[in-house]
């Protein structure tokens, strides 16, 4: 038979999913936004934010009452702080997409400062991080959140490589500089996403094992 | 006569100080680095970033052990939940300082672009923000935890300042370029650190009161 605590933590893990996917679908859509042109979609991507911000609040107070309430123990705790983090990492993902689509509003007023070639296999990259690191959360696969953390360096070497070349295209003509640093801070925002997909990984790992891994990347690789 | 749970939690908190206070020594460092065009400050605050690490992982497993141990409720669970909160906020202020540090390092490889005055006087405020943060969290005084959050607006506003007028700067001369973006770095990260403070100071608002003011801005203003 199904204990009472049962239900409560499974109610908070799809409440947790429901977030996630409303949080992947602004990601995706803000760097749609860019590469489409599509103005419409970046006002769809800050009015979303609202939303998530009440999810979050409404996922924490879950947490705490069920904390109360149940008092759990092993892994049910390590559930709860899991989901509390997690929830955490979400919404910083959305203020994320929120930012970019803020910076697609100012790119889309001018012709594009280039073809479009390593931003979107960058937020491809993170986009995959990030659903990656919910799939483990849901399998409970620990196998597959070490991917997702070994894939961080090869987000943080794109945006490095961004970086140079976009400072580049700054020197080279003060005509290109408003663009590129919008660009920029897309790539940088990107670069943020895939930290919080890696803390989200790391905290299955936790919830799922039961040790802690932050910090330890060298180990990792 | 005090409970064992009593002597945990003050435990925990001390760490918690500790902690702090190292991030507030880096954020102070990275910015002085700036302001003296000192390299060997950088590199301090950079090397300061794994004890960081290190004491955040020490101070959450304490958090989990006592969870699972004591079963705290009321106001001894809000204290531990807030103590996760603020650990983690603590430890992104310090990934913060360690950008401004690097960026710093970069800007003391050429003559200053122009007399830092904005930028000290925005690191100041964002400094009494974290200051005042802790403060609150140590009086247990949502008082002036609703005065950290109601600082907030006033550094949004001297990043959005900063950033205009570094634009403006990045398009008038391409010698510029490269300077200006390192300080706009600075200042978003300032910004960034300005937000942990704002979050720990809705953790100790809802941590004494019991309830939760985040994403409710508009009404503390």
């Amino acid at each position: 038979m199904e204990r009472p605590l049962d239900q409560e933590l499974d109610h908070i893990r799809q409440e947790l999913l429901r977030m996630a996917g409303l949080v992947e679908a602004m990601i995706a859509d803000a760097m749609q936004s860019l590469l489409q042109r599509d103005q419409d979609k970046t006002v769809g991507v800050i009015a979303a934010d609202k939303g998530i911000d009440l999810l979050e609040i409404e996922i924490d107070e879950a947490c705490h009452a069920v904390l109360v309430r149940r008092q759990p123990a092993a892994v049910d705790l390590r559930l709860l702080v899991a989901v509390m983090k997690i929830n955490n990492d979400l919404e910083r993902m959305g203020d994320s997409a929120v930012n970019i689509a803020q910076a697609v509003q100012v790119l889309n007023l001018e012709p594009p400062l280039k073809p479009y070639i390593d931003l979107p296999r960058m937020s491809g990259l993170v986009e995959e991080m990030v659903r990656k690191s919910l799939d483990a959360f849901v399998r409970r696969d620990s196998g597959l959140a070490l991917d997702v953390c070994a894939s961080d360096d090869a987000v943080d070497g794109l945006y490095k490589q961004l970086f140079r070349e976009l400072l580049t295209y700054m020197i080279e003509d003060p005509k290109n500089v408003s663009r590129a640093l919008h660009l920029l801070l897309i790539s940088r925002n990107l670069e943020r996403i895939a930290d919080h997909a890696t803390n989200i990984a790391e905290d299955v790992i936790y919830y799922v094992e039961g040790r802690d891994i932050r910090h330890s990347a060298p180990q990792l690789a």
